[in-house]
This record gives C-alpha cells, sequence and structure tokens, in this order.
C-alpha cells in the first residue's frame, strides 16, 4: 500500500488533502484495487471506472451523516476502502469476507444493502423524504450506472421524484455500458449529450441572438417572445431529465475530482432534485479492462502484466450449453428468438448472438419488458427464447403470470444461475425460483441434472409449444457428453437412476449427481439407497408419489428454500392425494433465511447439499441417532 | 340500440360511413355504453373516453389483420362493441358473459389479454418484430393511458422500441388520470404539451428566424450553425419521446374522428415508431362521470339521470377499515407514511390522505418503486405502509425480498383484493400471494377473519417494527365492531374458536367464518368439527402441528392457490417434523388454473370456498362417498 492511503482510513482522513494529494491518493487506490482484485478476482472494471468519483464524494459529503447510495453496489470497493476496509479488501466475496456489495453489517457508512440494479433512486428518495419528515438537513446522494437508469424502477422513481421536488442528487455514472455495450434509445440519448458539452453554452448564446435581432415586425414579435422562453427552456442539455423535474448538471468528467466537488457544490445550492451526469470510463487506468470492460466486469484471479485471467474450466458451463444448443435450435427454426435483459455474456446467449444478429434482443436491464416482449413475440408467430438469472426473474414475476401462462405463449424461459451464486451472496441468490413459480397455472418447469440433460430439456420445451422454464446452475457442467440430437422428455417424466431397499431420494436438478454420489458412500456403510430423478417440477411424475407410499425413509433433495420448494411440492401432493409420509423423511434444501456469499461448493456443503452431508443425514436418521440440521 | 349501430356488427361495416355519420355513431355507442353500463356496472370512464378514438381506430386499420392491443384493457368496450359483442355487452363481466378485458378467446380481433397496466408497448414491439421477421407488413397499434405510461415496464419498452426503430403506433391516451388523477413529473409535461400546442409551428419559425439574422458576425456564424440544428431540433414538442427514438405527432383531440384518422395516416407513413399525443376526457359525453370520473371508474349499476349508483352495502369494506385504522395509527405516530400505486381511492388510503396529506404518496402507477421508496423511507426511521392489491404485488415481488426483506426494514404491507376479486376476472385475482411470499426469509404475514382481526393486525405489525404483510379479502367486512383500541396479537398465534372431535378445520382469514359455518351444518349432521383460526402464515403456530398431529380428519381452508399456498406450507412443516398427515386430509384452495371472472361469493361456491361446500365435503368424507373435486 502506498504513502498517501496507508494513512487514509475514514473519510475525515481526505479533509486536510490538497488537489494534488487527491489525485495522487486516487491514483494509490487504483493500484490497490488492480493489484488486490488480481488475487482476490472480484468486480473490476466498474470499480476502476469510479475511483475519482468515490474520492471526490467523500470528500465532499459528512458520510455518515450524509448518505450515499450505491446503485447495485459492485462499485464500491473505493468507498469500502476509504471507509475503513481497507485491510479486509482482500477477503472479498469469500465466505466470511467482506462482501462484495454494500452491506449495513459492515459499516455505517454503507446506507442501503444493494445487489439488484435500479433501486437506488427509489431509496434515496424514500431517505431524502424521512430527512424531510424528520425536519433534518444531511444530504443523500445516489449513484446509478447509466444501464441500471433504464430499468423501469428508476424510471418511476425519477418520475416521483421530479413530482415530490426534494433534494436528492442522483449522479449518473455514464460509462455507456451495463455489464455488456449498453444498449437503448436512452443510451443513444446519452451519449449525444456526452458528445455535446457546448451545448449549455448554447442555451445563453441563443438568448443573446434572439435579443439582438433588429427590426423584427410586430406580426412575428409575439412568436419571438415565445420562441425565447422556448429556447431558453429547451436548450438545455439534458432535456429528458430537466422535463422530469431535475436540474440537469454536466457532463462533467467524473475521473476530474476537482470538478466533481465544483458540480457537487453547486449541486448543493439548488434546490430540489439534481442530475449530474458524470462521463466515465469502466476500467479506467488499467489498459485490458478499458479495452474489454465486459470481459473485466467480474473477474477470477489474474495476472496484472497481461491480464490474462486464471479461468481453469474443465467443462463447459450450462450457460455455455444453453448458448450452444439455443444456437442449434436457432439453426433448425428460425421463429427461435434470444432474448437477454443486458447478460449476453452471462447467460452464454453471445454465442446465439453471433449466428442470428438478426434474430437476438439484448433490452438492456429490464426484466419485465424481456418477458413481455417475448409474449407479444410467440403471439406474432415466433418461438422466443428468454434466459435469465434466477434472482432476476423475481423482477418479471407479474409478466410470467399475467403476459406468458395467462396466455398459455410458448415462451421458453432459461432460469440461469438457479441455486446457489457463491460471491454475489444473499442478493443475487437463486434461492425461490420453484417456490414462486410453481403456484403459476399452465406452465412446465424441469431441472437439468447435467448439461445433456439441459440440451434435452430445451429440446423438450421447444416441441411442448407451451410455457416453459428450466433451471439450472450457475457454472460448471459435470463434463458429460451432449449427444449430436438431443432427444426429447416426455412431459412429466422423471428418471430412475438407481435402486435402492433403505432410503429413497428424489433428487431434483443440481442434486441428483450429489445424491448419486451419497448412494455411493451409504453403500460403503451397507445401506442401500435409491435414487430418483424428477426431472419435472410440474407436473410432477406420478411414480414420485408411488415411492412416497412405498418407501419407509424419504428424502427429497433440491437447491432450492425447503420453503413452498419441490419437497414442499411432493409432500403437498402426497396429502392431496391422501398419502401419508413414510415414517422417516428428509427435506434437503435452503433453509428459510438469506444465504451469504462464499465460495459456491463450501456453500454447498454449509448448507448440507453435498454428498457427504446427504449420506450423513440419512445414515445418522436410519442409526437412529437424529440427524437433522 | 339507435339507427347506424344497429348496422354495425364489424370494422367493415364502418367503411361506407362518411364523417358525419362516424360522430353520430359515436354517439349512439356512447348512448348504449351508458344504457348498458347503467345496469350491469362495469369500466364507466375510461370507456366513455375512447369511443372517438376507437370508432376511429376500426376505420382506419383492417383488424383482424392489423393489431390493436389495449393497455389495461378495461377500456375495451367500444371495441367489443364494434367487432361482433354488441349484443353481449349487457353481460360483461357476469359469470359466463363477456369479459371486462380483451379476450382472445373472445374474439379475433382481441389480440392480447390484459388487464394489468403497463404492458403494451412490450407485447406491440414483439408483435411487430414478428412481423418483420416473417416479412409481413400489417400495422401494429397500441393505445396506452398517460397512467400506465408511467409503469416501469413502459418506460423499458419506450427505450427498446426507439433503439429497435421498427414500424409500431403507440397512441397516447392522456386524460390526465389514472383510476385517479395522475401524479408524477411525466404527467405535468404531459400536461404542457396539452396546453401548447402551438409548439410544433414554433420548430419552423424559429428555423426561419436564425436564417433572417442579417449582419452577424464571423466569430458567432457557427455558434449560430450549431445554434440552428439545435433548435430544429429542440424545438419539437414530445421532445423526450422524440429523444427516445419515436416521432411524436401531436397533441390531437381523441374526440375528433377526423383528426385522428388525419394522423393515423401521418403516422403510417413514418418510418419508425411513433407516439401520438391524443387528449381525450376520461367520462367524456355524461357529466357525472366527467366531473367525478374517478368515481365513475369502475362502476355498480347507477341511474341514468342522476349518476347516482346502486351502493347497497352493509357493512364498511376491509379497504374503508384498512384505511380508518391506518388514520388512527398516524394520530398516534408522525411517522407513520402511506403509500399507494395511484389507488388512493381503492385501497382506502384516501381517508389518510384527507387527514395526513404530507405524509400520504401516491406514486402512480409504480408498485416496484412504491416498495422501494416505502424501504428508503423506513431506513430513514420513518413506518410506511404500502397498500397494495395482491395481485399488483405480483410487479414489486423482488423488492419485497431485495429491499424490505433481505434488510428487515419496518415496511408493512397491506394485500388488498386477496382471494377472488369477482368481475375483474383471471388478470386480477389474488390467487398467489401466500404461495410467492411464504418462502421469502423475515417476513411476517397475517391473515384476518374479519375487519376487527384486521385492525389488530396493523397495530401487531406496527409493533413488531419488522417487515409484516397482513392480506384481506376485496369487499365488505364481517359486520363486527371495531375495537377502539385494538390489543395486538402475539407473533404466530392463532385461535381455537370452536371446538369439534370428528374433524379439525384449520382456516385462514376469509375462510374463518365459513369454515365456522359449516362446523354448525355439520352439528346438524352430528359431526362435530373444531374450527382454528390459524391468522399468522408465517410464523405458523406450532399448535397447528399438535392439531395435525392429533385429528383422524384435518382440513385446511385458504382463499389462496393450494399449490403452494398455506395447507401446502402446514403439510410441509408437518413433513419436516416427521408428523405424519391424519389419515383423512382435505386442502380446500383454489385449483392450479386461472380462476375467469364473475360474482365473487357464486365464484366462492364454485370453487368450493363456502360453507355449505366446505360442509360437504366433510361429511361426504366422514360418510365415505369421497367428497374430493
Amino acid at each position: 500500500m502506498s504513502e498517501l492511503l496507508e494513512k487514509v482510513n475514514t473519510p475525515d482522513d481526505l479533509d486536510g488533502l490538497k488537489a494534488d494529494e487527491l489525485n495522487r491518493l486516487a491514483e494509490e487506490i487504483r493500484d490497490y484495487l488492480i493489484e488486490t482484485i488480481s488475487k482476490t478476482g472480484g468486480h473490476l472494471a466498474s470499480n476502476l471506472g469510479v475511483v475519482e468519483l468515490t474520492v471526490a464524494l467523500h470528500r465532499h459529503l459528512k458520510s455518515p451523516r450524509d448518505s450515499i447510495i450505491w446503485d447495485v453496489g459492485h462499485q464500491s470497493y473505493t468507498h469500502k476502502i476509504l471507509t475503513g476496509r481497507k485491510k479486509e479488501l482482500s477477503t472479498i466475496r469469500q465466505g466470511g469476507g467482506l462482501s462484495g456489495f454494500p452491506k449495513r453489517d459492515e459499516s455505517e457508512h454503507d446506507k442501503i444493502n444493494t445487489g439488484h440494479s435500479s433501486t437506488s433512486i427509489s431509496s434515496a428518495l424514500g431517505m431524502a423524504r424521512a430527512r424531510d419528515h424528520r425536519s433534518s438537513e444531511e444530504r443523500v446522494y445516489c449513484v446509478i450506472g447509466d444501464g441500471a437508469i433504464t430499468g423501469g424502477m428508476a424510471m418511476e422513481a425519477l418520475n416521483h421524484a421530479g413530482h415530490v421536488g426534494t433534494d436528492l442528487t442522483v449522479i449518473l455514472n455514464d460509462n455507456e455500458m451495463s455489464i455488456s455495450k449498453n444498449v437503448g434509445a436512452l443510451s443513444s440519448y446519452l451519449s449525444k449529450l456526452r458528445s455535446e458539452p457546448g451545448l449549455r453554452r448554447l442555451k445563453e448564446d441563443m438568448s443573446d441572438i434572439v435579443d439582438s435581432i433588429p427590426g423584427i415586425g410586430s406580426s412575428v414579435s409575439r412568436t419571438v417572445d415565445k420562441a425565447k422562453d422556448s429556447v431558453k427552456y429547451m436548450m438545455v442539455p439534458g432535456i429528458i431529465f430537466e422535463e422530469l423535474g431535475f436540474t440537469y448538471l454536466g457532463p462533467v468528467s467524473g475521473h476530474d475530482i476537482e470538478s466533481l466537488q465544483k458540480v457537487f457544490k453547486q449541486a448543493d445550492k439548488i434546490s430540489g432534485p439534481v442530475l449530474i451526469h458524470a462521463a466515465t470510463v469502466k476500467g479506467k487506468g488499467y489498459c485490458p479492462a478499458e479495452d474489454e470492460p465486459c470481459d473485466y466486469h467480474g473477474v477470477s484471479s489474474f495476472e496484472i502484466e497481461s491480464g490474462s485471467q486464471n479461468r481453469s474450466r474443465e467443462n463447459p458451463t450450462y450457460s455455455d450449453v444453453f448458448g450452444e444448443t439455443l444456437s442449434e435450435m436457432g439453426e433448425t427454426d428460425i421463429r427461435i428468438v434470444g432474448i437477454t435483459a443486458a447478460m449476453p455474456a452471462g447467460t452464454g446467449l453471445e454465442k446465439f448472438a453471433d449466428r442470428f444478429p438478426n434474430r437476438f434482443y439484448d433490452v438492456g436491464i429490464a426484466e419485465q419488458h424481456a418477458l413481455t416482449f417475448g409474449a407479444g413475440l410467440a403471439r406474432g408467430g415466433m418461438r422466443p427464447v428468454v434466459s435469465i438469472y434466477s434472482t432476476f426473474l423475481q423482477r418479471g414475476y407479474d409478466q410470467v403470470i399475467h403476459d406468458i401462462c395467462l396466455q398459455e405463449l410458448p415462451v421458453i424461459i432459461g432460469i440461469d444461475r438457479a441455486g446457489i451464486v457463491g460471491g454475489d451472496g444473499e442478493t443475487h441468490q437463486g434461492q425461490f425460483d420453484i417456490s414462486f413459480l410453481r403456484a403459476i397455472p399452465n406452465l412446465t418447469m424441469m431441472a437439468p441434472r447435467d448439461e445433456a440433460e439441459l440440451a434435452r430439456m430445451m429440446w423438450t420445451a421447444y416441441k411442448l409449444e407451451k410455457p416453459a422454464a428450466i433451471r439450472y446452475p450457475r457454472g460448471e457442467g459435470e463434463g458429460v457428453d451432449i449427444p449430436e440430437s438431443p432427444d426429447t422428455i416426455p412431459t412429466g417424466e422423471g428418471e430412475r437412476l438407481r435402486e435402492g431397499e433403505d432410503v429413497e431420494i428424489i433428487a431434483l436438478g443440481s442434486m441428483v449427481y450429489p445424491a448419486l454420489a451419497a448412494a455411493e458412500l451409504l453403500e460403503e456403510q451397507g445401506i442401500s439407497a435409491g435414487v430418483f430423478d424428477a426431472r419435472f417440477i410440474q407436473p410432477l411424475d406420478d411414480k414420485i408419489l408411488e415411492i412416497v407410499s412405498q418407501s419407509s425413509l424419504l428424502v427429497t433433495a433440491e437447491e432450492n428454500a425447503v420453503s413452498g420448494g419441490f419437497g414442499s411440492l411432493i409432500v403437498e401432493k402426497a396429502g392431496q392425494a391422501d398419502i401419508n409420509l413414510p415414517d422417516s423423511f428428509i427435506n434437503i434444501g435452503l433453509p428459510d433465511e438469506f444465504i451469504p456469499h462464499g465460495d459456491q461448493q463450501k456453500m454447498r456443503r454449509k448448507y448440507g447439499l453435498d454428498a457427504e452431508s446427504i449420506a450423513g443425514r440419512i445414515s445418522s436418521r436410519i442409526k437412529g441417532d437424529g440427524g437433522r440440521i
């Protein structure tokens, strides 16, 4: 750690620093970020982009009295460094270490937990109004990216904030990127604003020109007067924000600490909501990340010199296989279209996008629209496939019900990162999708045990011509071969994978292989375990109820909350069919709590989802010593 | 029915009509609407507002080749009249009759089922792109209100449509209202556009003026050139929409059929997305509705002359009691704030708004923002109460998880219209909330059996200082007295209401009184039924598991989907506790299908939720003849 950074532990420590020292500090922080993240992995490019912005904010504001709310929050590393968590940065995103997002438990400077996009203006407006109600005067700032601001709820919040009119500063961190290159009309608009910084000056110039026109006949003079008002009004850049009731300031370079401080002061003097348009460069100061910010959004550990990341993967990921299979489907049917909400790389759809650019839609951070747009495409005769992370599908829940399932439109939903996600932690766990989707009529739901089954299920969903969802985990597949022409699976048919006499494990998706491994372990102990892969959540295989009625010890295993999850579905169906559970029942899944961040495999172990834990619980139960967690 | 309307049965029948005939037809339709709805009840004001617009659309377009998508859809009555459903209008919203919303089952002219707000641009864009993919050329129009367009997903869709740039016509039906008076900055902007129709002319005038300036020195000439471009660009009204990639046309009177047809023709010639700003009057042509459009949004039957509605209510509604109790809470604690998403009247919050205007927020049609704004207020020390219909809470699901429960912020969510809603039908049923909420950690969930319990539960939630949700049905309470100082209920404590030996009914919320009545009926047959009011969904009363373990016949009763619902929760918990269900189990609730429209009481009976049905199933089961549905 370098000289200046060594001395800075709290925001107050910035007070004594002069302009050039602040710049130097920013450089030191940048080096420290690169050095640390090169070892730990984490969000790199977004953090490099806001170093100066964060320094300027903490120099200007008095945190924690004043509030800084980070939209999404993966760009808060410098904020963490400046608020007492410098040393702990090396633990970021690791189990027990710092969260990769703002977290109230960690620091009084983290005002709101975040993780999902587009929430900050709503939260900030709430806090600003709470301040007003308390007749207090602290400042509330939020920092939102140009990707996040296109999310529907951010627009809802802008519309309301402009109406309420209270003091609130929204910093639009415009780096022209979501995780991938940003899309949408608003994005084009912002880039026009960035390229025409002279516009603001024009406002006064134009007004002067109109004033200086000499002999204009009285017939047009009223028009000119009106025009002058309009010019004054309309020449302001950022007119969209001005029309929504905000004062627009900028664009300002987000890497110029002095200019930023100046514009913050200006903002504080203005009554009502202010939007500061700060232009930043994602990955700033680290060439590989500046050149390919998408590749350096979330990184594994990497070599600083070359930028090469240590991505040691044995098998393709589920997302890879999803993208590959979709491309194959796209070859055979020109009606297939792919849709993502700003995650072309993460969902594996890039492959499809390269092959069929005209049938690929990145709609921006807009899960609601992604799903209903898909419904519209289906209604128009296309076969849309929407790939979306489990945690973000929570944003499009009503659209799955109202726009897709109610009309039985053949939209295929790929639910990526279902289950434990690892480093992103509690805001991003794919923990609830079975619980919230299984109540919806007309929706077929599947979960593959491996990547070959994923391919099969995609073809199954395609042939079904009805709403279908497939949930699959984050990360690598099992390394099985993917058939060249995957066969389809009869709707609602599970698969018996292993016969056993002492216990029956009904496993779903990512839990099938651990269940099989557990059965092996149990065999070593002389316990004979059967394993049945349910494959379908709905419709549920009737054979499962037979198994329930015939086994002496029944185990259900899923990587979803046990509340309302797959095991819950089985006991619900059994209850309705008047089938009693066996004398002994173990319902394996995630507990009724938010699951923190940490290595995916370790977390699975911690929550009892690995083979050893499953075998342990079963053997304890059989041997009579409980085995409940 | 009058002369012209008599002859019109399909859109083609409009072809022969001259301008004055179209106007006369509109008048006849208006009379027919008033006459019919005065008898049936239904959505009045919104339909009166779009008579001319609908006539003009069907005269201009070739439906069903061309598509008209109605946002929300409650304004589609004239569309139904013009597309072969004139005679059936008298059955609207009644069981087995016409739906109050567009419905594909009813007509090939209904392109998309709607009901919820703000979906139309997404659907229409999907259909427009499907048309492009098919290399076809039909036109896609959608009609969206100025309230609905502020919903987040509409903004997401605008942003994407402007980016995609395909042909699509969005008609902004601006009547300055949601169901109540519209709010938000965009609304102010639109009203400015409405009041400055001359602005468009200014665009050219201003450009001419700049051209005519004689001797301007060369030093400023570049500035002037730039200014001219900017003026040309920025003087266009509807700049927000223009900046988002739309061509803005209007404002045009939505009651002037000739002008509308002209602007539609203009729109069809323009390449890319077009937004037509049509100014309409909600309730147009019927004085009581024009004067008080909010009161005439959804009406019961009424007397045409006076406008007086036949609202025969014996007891206050749950919404009334919610609003009243909230007002009382507001008296005792200045931190209490009330939040609604465009439903101040429907949710009963008007009372609170009148008493505490400064602590009341109508955020517009923006459920996502409403909840996260509430979270921000809570974080700032306030005690927000968000009242929202069950069906619309589906729009804010992620916000309940990510912004409220993950941080355990003390937001109280009033879930109004949980269960069967009646005439609005399948898009509006409060059918899923238990299923999707019960998986969320940290959320206390309650359901009152009557209005006195609602008041108690609100105070209980208030004292809890944690996230809490209370679900209650649409319509009148049970007529019980509400205690002046309602006591609170210990968290997770249900209540034994009746002892019984042959069967135990565990009932929730709106099912408690029917369960008690069923017990009376059973007694007449010599069957002794116990009734336990669960009151809490989570945490679940431990006594319930005792009941499960001790009863011979167990019945659960809820007005929610059985999939993942309250009964499911009980068997899930019983399974986890290794408690077997009794030999006989009946799980009463809504089946795994979308529930159509129809009278609320009749629908409850149809789905077996009334006392007679409950008693019938129990007695059949006991007498051994099945009794399953």
